[in-house]
């Protein structure tokens, strides 16, 4: 059996957003920026794509850029929101992406800002008290704190964040790569300036994203080179990405009710079944909580096991089963998780991260588990 | 009869791209940063792709970055060239596309370098002189000038001014998006220290790009976010787009001579043909002329017409042929050509830029000039 369970790395492509993609490989070829008819044509599919987005998030077209993916809409939104209004402190988590948290230690190394880190306890929970502090005694500072962590699921409270963020004066960015397509978004009530999309987090394609920053808040552009974007992103729109990721989020948005039900009945399954063939696992953060955590999301802590100590992952994908140890950004390197690190992950014992999709199923749960208890019963 | 001649702005994919593409848009959906198989089955065609792209341009791949298109490269090159090596001074013409100029331009404005933009004549030729003058004068420079130009297709010598630029220190970088894949690039040869592709430009995928950086002036990271490109670039790659890119090139190569003996027989026919159809025909910069120019682009400058005078790019498109004023770059943006306006071109003539692709063919040419022809003779 193959089980996919590593769906907060990237998902697969759902088929209807390849059709849609298809026509702009095959026979729409046309630059969006050239006037002429193969270039109109495919500018009135970009723009109607804009349109698409906005509406779904409820906000304006002209508050969403499109880009690469979510990581350099993240970094255009630290860099270009620290550079275009004058900001000199900005304050984060140290469970942020690493598209969050290395850039704004390059803006501090090049002596642009002060970063101050927020503590977590070993949940990975922040003191709003301590953020609040911290935005009275330095104003117009910029704060980034994801909505839901990668690793461990664990949701901030954007609207308690975003208002002391407006009551202080500070920019609000929001790491949203991993929630946006499974919740709801509505930038009308949401107070933040400037969240993120990619488009290969919610079943559309790698190399997609968007930006979405709000028009009080307007900044400068990160790539340089051209009119396209209303001149806010240089270079030639990647058109099938644009489609790709437009397409992806209209299905979410449809979708999302029984994308929800169905992905947390599995979530659900997971917990029940682990806690009952395995005894002393845990769940790291907040993942074991449904009400607080992504319900994409289940990070699983292992108890200490001399058989498959640092070869867990190894031993589950030789059964055909895909997880993870952490962020697959960071997994290519040999260092371990800067998040696990954060709360204090006892390090004798094994974390995996599953994650889930509308793709996977009940049985493949069951087959995970069984497969897991198998590991563990060898020492028992 | 529908004739597309804009393939400076972008061109067609190739069937056989698409082909490439499709396996890892349905089936090959893991991130290459995970460990699992799926994540390792679609980081080896990320490295197999990047070891033939070293191959074909003979380098090695680890001067090879894949990003998000041409103009990230140009910038990448550009801001993290001048960050990375301490440099204050700059040069650059003209005449380069934006994501050279513009990008330079927000470098000086931000006080990071001293900007010398070296005179063009009429003709847009540079004068070397000029360039050793400035590096004589301003050691540790940066250079960026690029290998074709986008509109009127002059070619600049990259052997000469990378040895003037070896020889007095200076980083110099090539914007060679128009000749990638039109040329051939040995990199153990060519003294340039980086330079850049878009897959767009030659039957690739848009959205996709690469940029060469020689081990010998290495650069850090524009976009920060993870391990990805060997901790060059962060962000999930756009696997597709590698793919695509790759392939593309890939073709490009393996066909260069057909390619180039097709399209410049094209040239050769447009140029014979018009000059015969429209008396007082001239072409901008060198494109006339076959040795000194971009053998896939040619400048028409078309004498004063009272009937046309604006509306020729209209007029044409309404005969079903596509073709372009400029850059598609700006041509989103309401003002004219910036390098049509560096040659003095004189205003009360329409100028045109046909390009050229291997899917051309004579009968389009034949078409084209005969409608140009209806068009002036109109007024006879």
């Amino acid at each position: 059996m193959n089980v996919y369970l590593d769906n907060a790395a990237t998902t697969a492509m759902d088929e209807r957003v390849i059709e849609a993609m298809l026509p702009f490989m095959k026979s729409h070829y046309g630059n969006p920026s050239s006037v002429h008819r193969q270039g109109r044509e495919v500018r009135t599919a970009i723009e109607k794509s804009r349109k698409k987005v906005a509406e779904l998030l409820n906000t304006s077209p002209s508050e969403i850029f499109f880009t690469s993916g979510g990581t350099e809409a993240d970094n255009t939104a630290i860099v270009c929101g620290i550079e275009s209004h004058g900001i000199t402190h900005a304050i984060t988590s140290p469970l942020e992406h690493h598209a969050v948290l290395h850039t704004l230690e390059v803006c501090a190394k090049k002596g642009l800002i002060k970063l101050s880190i927020l503590d977590v306890n070993e949940k990975g929970e922040i003191d709003l008290n301590q953020l609040e502090e911290l935005l009275r005694s330095n104003l117009n500072s910029l704060v980034s704190l994801m909505h839901a962590n990668n690793e461990i699921g664990n949701l901030n409270d954007l609207n308690k964040i975003g208002n002391l963020c407006k009551e202080y004066g500070a920019f609000f960015h929001s790491d949203t790569v991993q929630t946006m397509g499974h919740y709801v978004h509505n930038l009308k009530e949401l107070p933040v300036n400037s969240l993120v999309a990619g488009g290969h987090k919610f079943h559309g394609p790698k190399g997609s994203g968007f930006l979405y920053v709000n028009k009080d808040k307007k900044i400068h552009p990160f790539i340089y080179g051209g009119a396209q974007e209303r001149n806010m992103r240089g270079g030639t729109e990647n058109v099938i990405g644009i489609i790709g990721i437009t397409k992806a989020l209209e299905l979410a948005y449809s979708e999302m009710e029984s994308h929800q039900a169905h992905v947390i009945s599995l979530k659900n399954h997971f917990i029940k079944g682990i806690q009952e063939a395995i005894p002393g696992v845990t769940f790291n953060g907040l993942s074991g909580d449904i009400e607080k955590s992504l319900y994409t999301v289940l990070n699983v802590s292992l108890p200490p096991s001399e058989a498959n100590r640092g070869m867990l992952l190894f031993n589950l994908d030789l059964e055909g089963i895909s997880a993870s140890g952490g962020s697959a950004c960071s997994s290519g390197a040999t260092v371990g998780s800067h998040v696990l690190r954060a709360l204090n992950h006892n390090p004798e014992r094994d974390a995996v991260r599953f994650s889930f999709s509308r793709y996977n199923t009940i049985e493949e749960i069951d087959y995970t588990i069984s497969k897991l208890k198998d590991l563990y019963l060898v020492e028992a």
